[in-house]
C-alpha cells in the first residue's frame, strides 16, 4: 500500500521536531476510505440477516459473536490491538504518541433488536474502525491512545456502556436478554466475566473524551436535506405508571351521571398529556404508549385502568415542570369524574449534555468538509449517555431515510455513512489535539 | 292450612253461577305468602353458594340441575305441572277455566354469573311460581292457562326464551357455556333436545302475554325510595369495534408534530362519546370498555388502537342518531391526527317496548296495594325481550341495593321481595281480565 503525501509528511515529521506543526496541520487532508467502509457496512449485514432483509443480531447470539471475530480481524488490519473486556466490549486500541494521556474513546454497538435494521450502532463501529484504519494508514498517531469500542448489548439493557460507570446491577445478570440467554451467560458466551464487572469501571479522568457516531432515527436531517446532526445531548428520560381507579358497573344500567369511569379519566388525561407537552415550545416529547382497562369487555364500566406516561428532554428540570402539570391535571380529571389517579415512576435516566468544546469541533468538521449541519438533541438513548460522568462526550449524526429505525427499511445511503466518518475523523483530530 | 276468605268466596262462586263476578272481585284481596316466598328464595342460595357468598350457579352446571328438581317439586305443590322442553326451560303449566285460550306466561331465571347474586332472575322465578300457589291455594283459577318458566342459560345467551322467536343457530351448540360445557352439551345436560329445538318456536298469538319481574340491577328505586319500577321496555343495544390507525413510531425521536398516534386519537374519541351521549336529555348510555393499543409499550407511539362501543335506549332511531354523532367525530378526529378511524357494528338488539296496558295494569296494582312506582326502562337486557314479536311484554322491577348486581353484594330485601310478587299476582289477574 502506497503511503498518502499525508503520511510522508508524518514520517518527516518524525524524523525532526521541526516540523511537527506542518505534519499536524495535514491532518486536515485525511479521509476514510468510503467504498471500504460501505464494504465492510454490507458485510456486517450477513451476521443475522432476517427473513425479510432485517437484521436479526440480538446481543449473544452466535451471528453476534461471530460478528465480534470480524470485527476483530478489521480491528488489526486497522492498527488496533484487539481484545474483549469483562464486560464483553470488544476494544481496539492504538498507543498515543504522548505518555501518559488518558484515551480517546470512540464506539457504538453491532446487537440489532429482532428484525431490526442494519445502521442502528453499526455504522458508528464500522466508521470508528476506518477512522482508525485512515490514520494508520496514513501513519497519523494522536498524542491520546485511541480506543474504538464495540460495546456489548446497547438494545438489551446497555450493559456494556454502563459497566464503565459501575451501574449494572447483579440481579440484572439473571434477566433474559433479546435472545435466548440470561444477560450474565450471554457476557460469558462472548467472552466477558461478569463476576469481574467491577474492574470495568472508570472515573472521571480515565478517559480524555469521547465520541460516537450513530444514524439519527429521525426525519430532522432528511427534511432539511442536512449532512451532520451536531448532538446537544441525549434527552433524560422519566417513565411512570399511572393507575387509574373508577368503579366497574354494568354498562346498562348504570346512567352517565353516576359512573366512576376510570378508562374515560384515563382518555383525559391522555388528551391533556398531548396538551401540555406541545404548549411549551422546545423538542420535549411526551407519550402514552401502553394501556390496559378492567375488566375490558364492551358491556362492563372500567374500574380501573393502568397507563404508562414517558416525558423526555435534554433539559430534566423541564421534565419535572410538564410532568408536575400533567400531575395537576390528573388531579382536576379524578376531581371531575369521581376516580382516583396515581402516578408511580418507575424509571428515570439523567439527560447527557455533550460538550461544547466538541460541539463546536463537530461543527467545525462539517464546515472544513462542505458539510451542512444542524444541532439537535438525540432523543433515543445511546452508549454515549453511558460515559457522561466520566469523559466531556459529543455525538455525530448521520441522516435515517424516512426517520425509520429498529425495522428492516432503516437505510442511510454510502455516501451519508461516509461523510459521517470523515467528520467523525477530523472531530477526534481536534480533540487529540484540543482536550487535554 | 286454612283455606282465605277470598278462598272461601270461589268456593261459594264455583258452586254458583252468579257468584262468579263477586270472587273474582275479591282476587284483589289474595295475595302470595311473604314469608314463604322468602324461605324458597333462601333454600335457592344453597344451590351453587360461592366461597365469598355469591353465587356460581351457572348454566348447566350440576346445581343448575339440582335446582331445577327442587323447583320442580315446589311447582307440584303450586298446582302447575312441571316438565322441561327441549330448550331446557322447566314450564310448569296450570290450565284455565276458559278452553281455546293462549297461556299467560311469566317467568325468569336461576342460572347465575360465575360468583354473581343470589337475586338476578331468582326473584322473578320464586314470585311468579309462590303468585301461581296463592292463586292455587286461594283456588282463584284464570281464564288463561298460566304458564310459569324457567328459562335456561339467560346469562350465557338467553338461549331458552330465544328458542321461542326461533333465533338460536345451530353454532350456538358449538359454543362454551359460562360452566365447562358446550350449550349443546348443556341442553342436553338438564333435559333438553338442541336438535329438536324448533319445536319451541311460537308465534304471534300463541302466548296471551308474558310478566316477568326482576331486580332492579341499577339504583334509581333505591334513590327515588320506591318500591315499584314500571318497566316501559328493555332498551336497544348496538356495539361496535372501533379500529383506530395511526404509525408506531419511536418515542423518543418522533416530535410531537409529527405523531400519528393511534391512542392519542382513540382518547379523543372516548371523550367524544360522553361528551355526545350526555348532551342530550334522557337515559340512553354510550360506553367505550375495551381498548388495545398496539404495540402497547411506553417507549412506542401506538401505531394502533382497538376499542369498544357500545349505545343502549329504548328509541333505536335515538341510537342511530347518536352513533352518527360519534363516527362524524370520529372523522374529525382522524382527520385532526392523521390517523384512520373504522367503526364496525358486531352486535344489535333491539328495544323490547312494554305494552301499554300492561303497564297500566303493573301502576294500578301498586296504586291499589299502596305501593309507591315509577316508570323506567331496563337498561340491561331480559329473557322478556325474546318474545317481543310473539306477545304483549310487561316487567315489573324491585329495587336493587347500591344498584349493584352480579355481584355476591347483590341484594333485595324480603319486603321488597314480597311488594313485587304481590303487585305481579294483581297484574296477572288484570292481565287474564283485560287481555284476549
Amino acid at each position: 500500500m502506497k503511503p498518502s503525501i499525508a503520511a510522508l509528511f508524518v514520517l518527516v515529521a518524525l524524523s525532526n521536531g521541526e516540523m511537527v506543526r506542518a505534519a499536524e496541520s495535514t491532518s486536515a487532508d485525511i479521509r476514510v476510505n468510503g467504498e471500504r467502509l460501505n464494504a465492510t457496512m454490507e458485510h456486517m449485514k450477513t451476521f443475522g440477516m432476517s427473513e425479510t432483509g432485517g437484521s436479526t443480531r440480538v446481543a449473544f447470539s452466535d451471528e453476534n459473536r461471530v460478528a465480534l471475530s470480524y470485527l476483530s480481524s478489521l480491528m488489526l488490519e486497522a492498527g488496533l490491538m484487539p481484545r474483549i473486556d469483562v464486560a464483553g466490549n470488544l476494544v481496539g486500541r492504538r498507543e498515543g504518541k504522548v505518555g501518559g494521556l488518558a484515551p480517546i474513546v470512540s464506539g457504538s454497538h453491532i446487537d440489532s433488536v429482532p428484525n431490526g435494521g442494519h445502521y442502528d450502532g453499526v455504522v458508528g463501529v464500522m466508521s470508528a474502525i476506518e477512522v482508525a484504519r485512515a490514520l494508520h494508514e496514513n501513519d497519523y498517531q494522536l498524542d491520546h491512545p485511541l480506543e474504538i469500542v464495540v460495546w456489548s448489548n446497547e438494545e438489551g439493557g446497555k450493559t456494556g456502556s454502563r459497566s464503565y460507570m459501575g451501574s449494572v446491577e447483579e440481579r440484572e445478570f439473571e434477566l433474559k436478554s433479546l435472545g435466548e440467554k440470561t444477560i450474565g451467560d450471554g457476557l460469558r458466551f462472548i467472552g466477558g466475566k461478569p463476576e469481574a464487572l467491577s474492574e470495568n469501571v472508570r472515573q472521571a479522568g480515565d478517559i480524555s473524551s469521547y465520541i460516537e457516531l450513530h444514524i439519527e432515527q429521525g426525519a430532522f436531517l432528511e427534511a432539511g436535506n442536512t449532512s451532520i446532526g451536531v448532538v446537544q445531548g441525549i434527552v433524560g428520560i422519566r417513565r411512570w405508571n399511572i393507575t387509574v381507579d373508577g368503579f366497574a358497573n354494568h354498562a346498562g344500567t348504570t346512567p352517565m351521571d353516576q359512573r366512576q369511569d376510570a378508562l374515560y379519566a384515563a382518555a383525559l388525561l391522555i388528551a391533556e398529556v398531548r396538551r401540555i407537552i406541545t404548549a411549551e415550545p422546545g423538542r420535549q416529547v411526551g407519550t402514552v404508549g401502553r394501556v390496559k382497562a378492567f375488566p375490558d369487555v364492551p358491556n362492563v364500566i372500567a374500574g380501573r385502568t393502568a397507563l404508562s406516561l414517558e416525558i423526555r428532554d435534554l433539559d430534566m428540570d423541564k421534565v419535572g415542570t410538564l410532568f408536575e402539570r400533567v400531575r395537576q391535571a390528573g388531579l382536576r380529571i379524578a376531581e371531575e369524574t369521581d376516580t382516583r389517579i396515581v402516578f408511580d415512576q418507575y424509571y428515570e435516566s439523567p439527560a447527557a449534555i455533550t460538550d461544547e468544546r466538541i460541539k463546536n469541533m463537530v461543527q467545525e468538521s462539517a464546515d472544513a468538509l462542505g458539510l451542512s449541519a444542524m444541532h439537535m438533541p438525540s432523543g433515543a438513548g445511546h452508549d454515549a449517555q453511558s460515559l457522561r460522568d466520566i469523559a466531556p462526550i459529543g455525538m455525530i449524526f448521520v441522516p435515517s431515510k424516512g426517520g425509520i429505525s429498529h425495522a428492516p427499511s432503516e437505510f442511510t445511503s454510502p455516501e451519508q455513512i461516509t461523510n459521517g466518518a470523515n467528520v467523525m475523523l477530523q472531530t477526534i483530530v481536534r480533540m487529540d489535539q484540543q482536550i487535554r
